[in-house]
């Protein structure tokens, strides 16, 4: 059986700095038509020459006229409407981070005083620029999603014309929200589609699938599964693919990420082909994120996935992926 | 100010064998007078000779003529009232795991099966033999010891003679089991009194923090305080001490177990004197373990602490120590 996705995109993609990004670029540019690309460098892209310069490393790294990078600025409550004005042609989004509470965050926002953040949400609202948040409270590991909740609440009311996307949702509390407020959309990863805390922590610890937000519970993740797999209109997939060098992930103090970029979408077709249909996983894939964020133009390019096994290397370059080693059922065998 | 110990007890702890039980044997030795012995090798301990050679190995090691391990067998349900009895002179307890639930528990018991427990249960009770437990379920990780009262209350009520003390408690839930039945004992470990599962994974992931069963939420962690500082009567230190060399730590597949061994009782010292009282600590690291276990005998041994800044090593050998390179408040000036 061949299956054909047209113009995937990976709507939360960590593509990292120079000798990282010439590895984990063209892994994504290859199979994917373009990415919201995280601004979490240090120090973070806050700026429109960061911006441009990062874009511009980027394209050269991934070397493949049919990507495109969605470029995002590291959200800060300084940014006034002049400036917004000035960036929104370079960029897709505003990615709002909590300060401290994932790698590269410490710059981000320390409690949310919606009188602090109006003016700059208000310039984003009228530009259209939307705003995708990381989030999570620093209350326990468990309940940080879920205590998020409320913000994202206040948030979605205050800001009644911003389209926010909730990041790498793991909670059926987060799926709750989605359907509460007009304007919270959300990303999916491909691992909280499949991991919990048991997986993470239940054997022997598996630092590869440590992550933030960490992996939570079975009902969770079904609710999590339910709305990928229906193809809601408001999730998309976003891999949150994170790399970090191998002897970062497996030693005293592990840096938080799991790396899916070049698995994502053999593992993908999978899980649709099981448990729904090949329409819906270009929804979740594609066509969702299209109309969510319609200020992104789109590279045609179709990928073509055989059910033929693919063994997942252990490494690329220094980087351990999700399932390394293991075999998939599906390989892409074309891609134009 | 001079604090003093008598006769401290680690009532749950990992010596292991060969090379790490000569690392690690001296430590406890030296500053407690006696120790419950896992039989959890590979093979596990279940014969009278492999609990003999292995107490003559220990003893060995240890080179502490104040030091006694309380030597216990792997439980299995197929030992007679025969064998127990002929052992009965040689160990101090029985310890039970679930099947695959922790480090080399693979022979353990599958299935609760009061019947199948029956005669071997009912022997350990006629011959005073305490049943140690370590109380999880296969399920949610972080549900697993609540899920097992469930079987600690079947144990309790169909054993009622039998004394069952459940190890390494984590949990709130398994707190209040202890009060609901006479016959059941709890053993809290030093880790479990300071961790939840922020430390070991809401910040970069810790491997040498990690553990079974996993440390929990801040609620449990309040409720193991509270029984250990007021010197509850049926609770007794069990470090649960579990050293591995730093490789298989910090590493894909991070083994289980926290090595306290050698800080324990600075640690605790500590806390009693700022949260409760030293009479208190030694209700908790001795007196109650003499009360509960009728059938010790404790060498006389006195340890002095003083208020006197104590650096934890790095490492003892290849092992990391919890509080690794730390500065404790409390050093062991004197061992009587």
């Amino acid at each position: 059986m061949s299956i054909t996705l047209n113009s995937p995109l990976d709507m939360h993609l960590h593509l990292r700095d120079e000798e990282m990004l010439s590895v984990v670029g063209p892994l994504s540019s290859e199979s994917f038509s373009g990415a919201i690309i995280m601004p979490n460098l240090v120090p973070p892209v806050s700026t429109k020459e960061g911006l441009l310069s990062y874009k511009e490393r980027i394209l050269k790294a991934c070397k493949n006229d049919t990507f495109t990078p969605y470029m995002t600025l590291f959200f800060k409550p300084t940014y006034t409407k002049a400036f917004l004005a000035s960036v929104k042609d370079e960029l897709t989004a505003i990615k709002l981070y909590p300060a401290g509470i994932t790698t590269n965050s410490e710059g981000g926002v320390s409690g949310f005083d919606v009188d602090e953040l109006r003016p700059t949400l208000d310039a984003m609202s009228e530009l259209e620029i939307p705003l995708c948040v990381h989030g999570e409270t620093n209350g326990f590991v468990m309940d940080r999603e879920a205590e998020f909740v409320s913000i994202y609440e206040m948030l979605a009311t205050n800001f009644p014309k911003l389209k926010i996307i909730m990041e790498h949702i793991t909670t059926k509390e987060s799926v709750a929200a989605l359907e509460k407020f007009d304007n919270l959309y959300a990303t999916i990863t491909l691992h909280h589609l499949f991991i919990t805390l048991d997986d993470v922590a239940g054997g022997m610890l598996q630092p590869h699938l440590f992550c933030k937000p960490i992996a939570k519970r079975p009902e969770d993740r079904d609710a999590l599964r339910k709305v990928a797999l229906e193809g809601h209109p408001k999730v998309m997939f976003g891999s949150d693919s994170a790399p970090h060098p191998q002897h970062a992930k497996e030693s005293c103090g592990c840096a938080a990420g799991v790396f899916t970029a070049p698995i994502a979408l053999q593992v993908l077709t999978e899980f649709f082909v099981k448990y729904s249909t090949v329409e819906k996983l270009q929804d979740f894939v594609s066509n969702n994120a299209r109309n969510i964020y319609s200020n992104i133009e789109i590279p045609n390019k179709t990928i073509t996935l055989e059910e033929k096994e693919f063994t997942v290397p252990q490494k690329y370059a220094d980087v351990v992926p999700m399932y390394a080693g293991e075999k998939l059922k599906y390989s892409i065998t074309e891609i134009n």
